[in-house]
């Protein structure tokens, strides 16, 4: 939600488009390879500008040149035209590029083949589109012959450049090519591209051609300039399609200008025998172990091994294969490593046993590697603690938090199949075969989404999914690489298994074993296993690294972090992960279980005050007993309990036949609950007779609440537990709320504590969940000790949406970029964060010790943390399983903070 | 709302009290009559202030002195005690007091009676207690029969004191002081209290004090300094009563300290035939002529004037019963009038044939009085036309815009009988016996409350009854004035029906007809006329003074207004009352009826674009001839028009029936409406898929809606109407969503004007109605020309309160004194206000020249529109019948504004 200006910002500067164009006449908007280094990343984007740092360290990369990022947002600037100017600085480019390699364009001996591939200033793995061998015509592949004395590489070549020009740049449909390629392998009975000929490749070169104009109704481009200039339109184009879209709404990746354009000489992994390419990492980015790590596969292109269809070799073949080539390839790891003092990852190309570097980057890593990666890394004293924490991405931790298979179900589950470690943690679920199947049933139910392969458009299926299984791909396969990313469980290249998405079954055929759609499976994507059935899963802890980084980050917090729980077990989970004291207590959860819904009940159909105050006392022995032991697990921590907030006819059955139950159990007429519902029924009862509106209509029941909480904190404390309850009034609007409440917690507290002859540390405070008490905060804070900030309502009412209904239209918002982030996932500083600001402003200036906290969902999500962090609040709440996660974001947001 | 600091000062100030206590010790608490003048009304009251001033000007006043309303204040500070120092100062202006009038306390030859009465610095008629004949006691009775030698006067005298200081101090029931007094009319076989014996009186005395022992346990007390101090005391504790307490809510009156307390020597009205006591008024208060007004009794004391006990006389009889008293009393009301430069209000008694003036205020009047008085005065040069304009108080108005009984109804009508013409008006109802089943009936019907007479506990039933009858009573009675206060029709002293409240009939004797509760019934309030049955009633105009005052009010008021009009008929009345333009037309009102509603039916169930879009078509001529008479209606006047803002479901059948109806004609199964029905459900329609939110997933709307509109509009100015539309989009929160639907607005509005080729003004704005697009103005303002701020909705989600379920908790918050308005009627200035600023000064900042206005209900309440002013808004718009009201509220805001 904070782009309202910057839209506005862009309409501005859309206005100005012709000035914009004229004024980039005179920049550079082209780099060659020596011209830039790696703090340019704005700039020349990751990869050009990695690129450029690899030429000056001597690191043997292809050379070429960069389109800066600026000129990707003038073109959206310019309506999707390449701003002037750029034409004659790439020609330029392109003839120094010439002379540098000794080649030229089409040139009919030596003729000059580049990729072009894009390249933002955040890593966009599989979402931005490649184009390698350009340059190549009916003329050069004549010239490629000659040269290489290779036909059949020199025919692949070209179809490879036809397919991949035509698919991305010209927008024939990939399947189409993958059609004509069937047809011939079909015509010569072979089942791989391997198996193909020269013979068979020209004549597919010829049935893509013809594919290209049926479809374009334009012949395929022949002079490589021009194949350039369109090369360089589509992936500025590419920046803003669906999928780019989706992927940096999903990875909360803006305020980037565009992508940069890399073009950069080809060098061939698929010059036979001798050649190959890989991907590779310094330390292994599943486990962070310090162990060089990597893929390759020989006679291939690059997009060979990240596409998952053929399983790669492990890196450690080619120190058998050629140890050449790999000591020059470890030396390279090391040094850039080194360089960059972070994991790499690094793409390279052998070419007729000559090595070359791709491109290398910061590698994508697991939460279990990130956590290593940074604790070794400063054991090793190249990098230093702040920096480590930086390097763990919050949100990565939730990975960290998943779920295990029970290891006593383990031991005894059916293992019906292994494949790679793709992504750890543990998922159970029903199984699905697509990601649109994968939508619709994981609105009802848990699914595994299981695929021979995934592919981009396979992203919200996954999404939704509790994990990923494929057949096909390795650890470096869009699956394994976009779950990793979304801290989900993946199982990828499971060659035991074969997956028919059609017949909807996946057949273990060494087990004789057919599953169908929904069956139950098990996956474990830390060591690759798939179950059959539904295994228990257990809940992780903290240890090891993983305990040493958050010490590290409790270090550097200045933000307390607590925890939202309503039962003494979350609270017990809650402080393993180091939670200091419960900050949300909803008690009208313990409303719920066995009796006591009974006795509520009962309360609600009470018809007078006599009648009321029985039932009451009838819950009040839950909830003490409730509330002993949520702060005896806190026992030295403040524990921060909610008075009664949820409209009372959700405690009402709804049904006709538990209707009837209740009617039968209380000994009412069934006719007497149905009125009372219909009395009590809401047409919006979200802003309706709740919260503190209970307990001022019914003062009785916050006289019991508060009774149960200081008994319970009195007995403890006779019992020498050191219990500290805060009570918290929900709702406030107007500060005569909070006098009329804090009246009676007052007397009865008072009255309690008297009675037990004991000292109990005890505060009142309230939410601020109403946008009136943010706006009205400096009178609220003259009664109250402390504020909590609820998000989630505090958001439903300044943004007008109501939860439970912003599903018939959120998706819309996001899918049209009204929205950038779903506001109950992700606080909208703009809107809700002023108020927030505000309310902490006015409360301090009234109540300058006054404790501010939140206890919305947003505490625990890190950007929400970090706004926390940065208007001042104490602490922040969060459910048990995002604590660390709070902590390393509070952290997060002190370093950065001190850096500037 | 805006209570919010002030109740905390007041919490302070309580923590001080002891400190109070001590430092009041040396203040001036107690002021004799000619200690005093006018301008002390804030300390001494209005009452006590005027005394003073009459004194001063050498009216005969019985004398005394005043307690000021400071005291009041303390002795609530003080835990209701009364403050150190009271007691001595009271003392010394009791000795004086004694020595002016040669009369002592509880002396046995000259006895001194005084009577003690409540006046705050605003009048509260009827709501205040009053002791009259304090003084007496067993002794001092003697000393009154030894110095009249009128034994009967004496003891009833006594009787009288004990009654009312028993009932108003001690609290015994009043009714039970009326039994014992019917019990010896009954054993004398008698009917009125005139008929009573001095033996009777004596008799009765003895068993009031009997009465008093038995109910209170406690004698009557015999000293009259006690008897006064219990009278002070009495008198504070009244401020705070329910009755008053309500009545200062109903009137709006906050910011008072207190009472004063007005002790005051007695005269008597009941010394016999030469004695008398009535009440004047210097012009007419019923309909403002300037003619001599009031009533009187003779041989009575004050209380049976204004209780409407007896029937009293008109003052022109007294010309003839007593020509110099009359003479003298003319003389004074014209000096009084002359030097207060305002209608006065004046009570006098006749004590022996002696004029006493017992106190003089403003009266209080109709609006018609006020209207014709104000606009008379500046013609007579009596004041200027800024305090003509600030005498009418705005929300007074609505009296005269009050309906008429339709004059041909009326000439076919049944009379059935003639009261007094107490309050303006005309109403049709059905009969109520009770207040409480006025306010039972009132949720469901409109009611008629009769009664003998009313009083205080009768406050809340007549306030929600359309109208009042009584058969007792004067002008100057309960019934009569209460209900000129609400602005209600009613009839009193209507001596030609009978009323039984127990058996629940109304019998008109005379007619030998007997009406039952729920007959209908229609009264006259500006005639006094009863008719039988429900009469048609007709709107009202401005015509005559009213006009005259609105045409002042036009040339001070700063502020625009504009009317909420959805058809043609509206926007006509509207203009007559002076509107200046609308400031919102709701769409939606304009699909409900006839055919209209099919089409939009159709529009909803469309399983696809292509059906909704047919449908949609079927609507668009609809808009268009309404838009188009709207426009007309309102040519050269801004028209804003608000695109479709309810959830679609408010439009769909919700029983089975006409479910089935639907279906029917729709010709699709019922079960599908069902299911669309299920579909668009919402948990919080209010905060759900509506308003822009409905115009950006079905865009297709807002343009059938724009083009609507736009065909309109160039239709119109190819007639040469003169056609301003101003198009509103609802429920932006997000500068995103406007931009989206100004897109599609800016493009259909350009290809209507294209097709048309004509030149049509129009702007394109928002709604700022959700808090988030208050914080956010300064960005929605880059888009928006207008914003009109949508209170509803905004006070709906600012507060977190849902309109439709408010009932559950507001009446409990306005007892409990935990709002002081229901803030949909008055504009929450302090949270909603905040707002409300914000986004003016925001919005102005982006767009200085950003038109600003308000269409919530709030638009016609006057201490809203003097925020509207005060914030600086451009317009205010409200309902037609409420226009002259927000013209005065804008004359007074720009008036008050320029005195400071």
């Amino acid at each position: 939600m904070a782009k309202d200006m910057k839209k506005t910002d862009v309409k501005k500067s859309t206005v100005k488009q012709v000035v914009s164009a004229k004024k980039t006449a005179g920049t550079k908007m082209v780099y060659f390879f020596d011209e830039g280094k790696k703090e340019m990343r704005e700039l020349l984007g990751g990869k050009g500008a990695n690129l450029a740092e690899m030429t000056g360290l001597g690191i043997p990369v292809p050379q070429g040149f960069t389109i800066t990022t600026e000129v990707c947002a003038l073109y959206y600037e310019n309506n999707r035209k390449v701003p002037v100017g750029l034409k004659a600085q790439v020609d330029a480019n392109v003839a120094r590029l010439e002379k540098t390699m000794n080649a030229r364009f089409g040139d009919k001996t030596n003729p000059l083949l580049v990729s072009v591939r894009s390249g933002a200033a955040a890593s966009l793995p599989g979402m931005m589109d490649t184009i390698l061998n350009l340059g190549i015509n009916d003329e050069v592949v004549q010239a490629l012959i000659k040269k290489t004395g290779n036909e059949r590489f020199a025919y692949d070549t070209y179809r490879r450049f036809i397919q991949m020009f035509g698919d991305v740049v010209m927008g024939v449909p990939h399947h189409d090519f993958e059609h004509e390629i069937q047809k011939i392998k079909d015509k010569r009975k072979v089942h791989h591209d391997i198996d193909l000929t020269a013979a068979d490749f020209k004549e597919l070169i010829a049935n893509y051609k013809a594919l290209v104009q049926k479809v374009t109704k334009k012949s395929f481009p022949q002079d490589p300039r021009v194949q350039l200039d369109m090369a360089i339109e589509a992936v500025f184009g590419s920046w803003n399609n669906n999928r780019a879209i989706a992927y940096r709404q999903l990875n909360d990746i803006t305020g980037l200008k565009g992508t940069a354009v890399n073009v950069q000489s080809m060098v061939f992994g698929n010059m036979g025998q001798t050649s190959g390419t890989g991907v590779c990492f310094s330390r292994n980015p599943s486990t962070g172990e310090n162990k060089f790590y990597g893929e390759y596969l020989m006679n291939a292109q690059g997009e060979d091994v990240v596409a998952g269809i053929r399983t790669p070799l492990s890196i450690q073949e080619l120190e058998k294969q050629n140890p050449r080539v790999y000591k020059q390839l470890v030396d390279i790891k090391n040094k850039l490593e080194q360089h960059f003092t972070d994991m790499q990852d690094m793409e390279f190309t052998i070419q007729e046993g000559k090595l070359y570097i791709l491109q290398t980057r910061n590698g994508k890593r697991t939460a279990a590697a990130a956590v290593r990666i940074a604790v070794e890394m400063v054991k090793e004293k190249l990098i230093d603690k702040k920096t480590a924490i930086l390097r763990v991405e919050p949100n990565q931790l939730d990975q960290l938090l998943h779920k295990q298979i029970d290891p006593q179900a383990k031991a005894k589950a059916e293992l019906i199949a292994k494949g790679l470690p793709a992504s750890p943690g543990a998922a159970v679920g029903k199984i699905v075969f697509t990601a649109e199947h994968a939508e619709e049933a994981a609105k009802t139910d848990k699914v595994i989404l299981v695929r021979t392969e995934t592919s981009p458009e396979d992203l919200i299926g996954m999404n939704v999914s509790q994990g990923i299984l494929t057949s096909r791909g390795g650890m470096t396969s869009h699956a394994a690489v976009v779950a990793r990313g979304m801290g989900k469980c993946c199982v990828s290249g499971c060659q035991d298994i074969k997956v028919d998405e059609k017949a909807k079954t996946l057949t273990v055929a060494a087990k004789k074993l057919v599953l169908k759609e929904f069956d139950d499976i098990t996956l474990d994507g830390s060591t690759g296993e798939v179950f059959k059935g539904s295994l228990n899963l257990v809940e992780p802890g903290l240890s090891g690294n993983f305990a040493t980084l958050m010490q590290w980050a409790d270090e550097f917090r200045t933000l307390k972090i607590r925890t939202n729980a309503d039962v003494p077990r979350d609270a017990k989970v809650a402080r393993g992960f180091g939670a200091e004291g419960i900050g949300l207590c909803r008690t009208e959860h313990m409303f719920f279980e066995g009796d006591r819904i009974k006795a509520m009940r009962e309360m609600i159909l009470a018809s007078n005050l006599e009648q009321r105050k029985k039932a009451l006392a009838k819950l009040l022995p839950y909830q003490k007993s409730d509330f002993k032991g949520l702060l005896k697990e806190m026992a030295g921590l403040p524990v921060t309990i909610r008075l009664l907030d949820p409209p009372l006819h959700e405690f009402l059955p709804k049904e006709k036949k538990d209707i009837d139950d209740l009617a039968k159990e209380m000994k009412v007429p069934a006719q007497r609950i149905i009125e009372i519902s219909e009395h009590l029924h809401e047409v919006n009862p979200m802003l309706g007779h709740r919260g503190c509106r209970l307990g001022i209509t019914y003062p009785e029941i916050t006289e019991m609440q508060v009774q149960a909480i200081m008994e319970a904190a009195c007995e403890l404390v006779k019992e020498k537990v050191d219990a500290k309850p805060e009570i918290m009034v929900p709702l406030v609007g107007n500060i005569t709320e909070l006098q009329h409440q804090k009246a009676i917690i007052k007397k009865v507290a008072e009255e309690t504590i008297a009675k037990y002859k004991v000292k109990v540390d005890y505060m009142i405070g309230t939410m601020i969940e109403v946008p009136r008490a943010a706006l009205t905060a400096d009178a609220i804070a003259t009664e109250a000790e402390f504020f909590s900030f609820g998000t989630n309502d505090l958001t439903q009412m300044t943004l007008g949406f109501s939860r439970d209904d912003i599903g018939k239209f959120l998706p819309e918002y996001l899918k049209k970029n009204l929205l950038e982030k779903d506001p109950f996932a992700v606080l909208d500083q703009t809107g809700v964060g002023q108020l927030v600001q505000m309310a902490v402003e006015k409360g301090r200036k009234t109540r300058p010790n006054i404790k501010l906290g939140i206890c919305g969902e947003h505490g625990g999500e890190p950007s929400s943390v970090a706004f926390c962090h940065k208007v001042g609040l104490n602490y922040v709440s969060c459910s048990p399983y995002r604590v660390p996660i709070a902590r390393l974001a509070a952290a997060h947001a002190a370093i950065k903070q001190t850096k500037k």
